[in-house]
């Protein structure tokens, strides 16, 4: 039964039964494959299997006759049903072994516990010869591993956030050593809100169809990423590749363009405020604490961020963002005039240079006619102008969508309306 | 090459290349597995492949050999890249026959357009001997279709809102006729708090063998979930294989279980205070709005969660919370003196029955040896009652997870204090 390998590439196998009965999304697999067209591997099966052993058997062999390369997650866990670096071995008929660097790191991360459990004792065991992928956010190491010429298997944890760091501090450089070829590839990604996918889309046909850089788009709630890739010999070859496409893009989108590769909407506006020397302080109200959420989760921020009053219940408007009760009955909480008085009060209070409110519908009950479920208001005070803006998100599209989008959508006006002034 | 088929079951095959480039999440094969499992049927693996004919046909040839059902989603669209259905015709050696009545139904939904478009044409072809699966929604249908005895294909269009509506009116009454079993598959899930995951199964050893019901533990950040699934000919009869388990779990774990299925912590809370008649409002610093984000998650949840203060900057702990200058500069930010002072002088800002106060170091930056990053101060301030609690989740888990299991400790906390209390 020896067979050519017809793949010659990367194959990503996800391990879970959680998995086969649809209960948690294949996130891992996605974040993989978008990494190997990164760094340019190709990729060209996916495939998810349960906790089995006889079937986590079977379909290893078959992977290992037709790939070079085998990534798994799940599986690494201390629970009976992690049964990955076992079977592996004994598909392979390797023994495992005890490292006692694992051990040593395993006892650390459990450091509130007296004593090691036996069920993490197994996490320390890898099949004779496979090196250690360690793991610095979790107590489950993975390894990589080659258990016959030409062909590796690298495992990883199912934990996202572990499998992430994991692969950038250790596959990812490990992958790039071994690649046969010289090519690397770059990307930037040029970050876009307010302006729909398929509009943007039309905008840049003839970039769609490149070939080096090839060009290509994704969205997300309210905003849009173009990404450009480059392959090259050298990451200068890329930037020339890369940068008139870059040039191209911003003429096009101008300021629609509202950052590039890791920025995001809070994390530039931390920095435009700090450049400035400004403050901000937020009153939310339909967006419930997600604007606040998304700056504080920017370190260093306290400097610029000073807080917000999260004023769901309408008593709060009132009590303590001082909403006239008169305003509050004859325009309602959702109106631009009451979203003014919040914005403009929590400015005083809070002793910042902005301020921005939000107050709207999310659904799913709640609307009426005149206020329809997805009616938003924001309101943007500064110290020598202000802004209000009205959105309809629609209903069709869920509280969470709504929520969200107010969000980004609050964050980029003030972008924008910092950018005027300026 | 004849094998014995070892699955004897369903497999899902999602087709594109999108997929394999990271582009797009899988999210039809867990919303297909799911329904599987809903209905009862064994389904032991999943796929992806590109746009490929060469490979397409492999892992085609490779399913017929060893399941019952091949699922499919994608590949139907009028594009020169979409060619599921004129590869599989390919592999079992069959013609493509054209369908009048698709030809009709794609001319009925093109109405816009003066004539059929060329690119459209194909979709009117099926395998000689297949069967339409019609789509309601779009121009793509799929078909069923055996090309050989125990072997059955199933086709989709991977647009989610149409392989849906198509599931539902008539690949899931299809299947459930063809099955040979009457069982069904059902699920019930614990939700735990507070219990490392590897302490938890080693309480439910005996559990996790089981085979009917099966019970499996699934992680994530600061919970775990505990599932129950039964295999059974009635919804009666799975309610008696999963009631003693169930019951068992609650022995082991008491009030460490906070809710059960779709309940969040935050959705009970929400519940507890409103069965009660009593209100909560917020001061958070390191958790920087999410606790408030949690609650807002909700809908409705505006009667019992008043809203809260962000108090990020520490002058807002100071002039909007009225944290004496003198507690901030003996005991510093991160100090249960302070987180005190915020929950007591929130409690009485918002006139609430409840509040909770969060003050912590998310990092990177901003530890030290005695309060090293990780370190966090949750207060509880009720009418009766208070409590504090100290946590140190540890640096190397990083900023985002420091937050996140801030947020889980707070609400977890308090709901076993108002517990204790009732």
């Amino acid at each position: 039964m020896t067979k050519k390998k017809s793949n010659q590439g990367v194959e990503i196998l996800a391990i879970g039964t959680e998995l086969l009965l649809g209960n948690i999304l294949n996130s891992n697999a996605k974040w993989l494959a978008e990494q190997l067209a990164l760094i340019g591997l190709p990729h060209y099966r996916q495939s998810v299997i349960g906790d089995n052993v006889e079937r986590l058997k079977e379909i290893i062999l078959e992977i290992s006759q037709r790939s070079q390369i085998l990534i798994t997650t799940g599986g690494l866990g201390p629970t009976p049903d992690d049964l990955t670096t076992e079977t592996i071995a004994q598909l392979f008929q390797t023994k495992l072994v005890e490292h006692k660097t694992i051990l040593e790191d395993i006892k650390k991360k459990l450091n509130g516990l007296n004593q090691l459990l036996e069920s993490n004792l197994k996490q320390s065991l890898l099949p004779e010869g496979a090196n250690i992928l360690p793991n610095p956010l979790g107590t489950a190491p993975g390894m990589i591993w080659s258990p016959k010429d030409n062909f590796t298997i690298i495992t990883f944890p199912g934990v996202p956030s572990e499998m992430k760091k994991m692969w950038e501090e250790t596959v990812k450089p490990w992958l790039i050593k071994k690649q046969p070829s010289n090519k690397i590839f770059k990307s930037k990604t040029i970050k876009i809100a307010g302006i729909q996918e398929s509009v943007l889309t039309e905008k840049i046909a003839d970039l769609l169809k490149k070939k080096n850089p090839t060009v290509a788009t994704y969205a997300s709630l309210g905003e849009v990423k173009i990404r450009i890739t480059a392959q090259a010999k050298t990451n200068q070859e890329a930037n020339r590749i890369i940068n008139p496409i870059e040039y191209e893009l911003e003429k096009i989108f101008g300021t629609s363009i509202f950052g590039k590769d890791e920025e995001t909407l809070a994390s530039i506006l931390i920095d435009l405020l700090r450049k400035r020397g400004e403050t901000i302080s937020l009153a939310e109200s339909c967006t419930g604490g997600q604007i606040a959420s998304a700056f504080t989760s920017i370190p260093g921020s306290s400097d610029v961020f000073l807080g917000g009053v999260v004023a769901y219940n309408n008593s709060i408007k009132q009590n303590i963002l001082k909403v006239p009760l008169n305003l509050l009955e004859k325009h309602g909480a959702v109106s631009s005039a009451v979203a003014m008085a919040m914005a403009r009060n929590t400015r005083q209070l809070f002793h910042s240079d902005w301020s921005i409110a939000t107050s709207g519908i999310a659904g799913p009950s709640g609307g009426s006619k005149n206020k329809p479920v997805g009616l938003v208001e924001i309101f943007i005070s500064g110290k020598t102008s202000e802004e209000s803006i009205q959105e309809n998100f629609g209903s069709y599209r869920g509280r969470d969508c709504i929520q969200k989008l107010s969000v980004v959508r609050a964050l980029d006006r003030l972008r924008l309306f910092m950018l005027k002034q300026s």
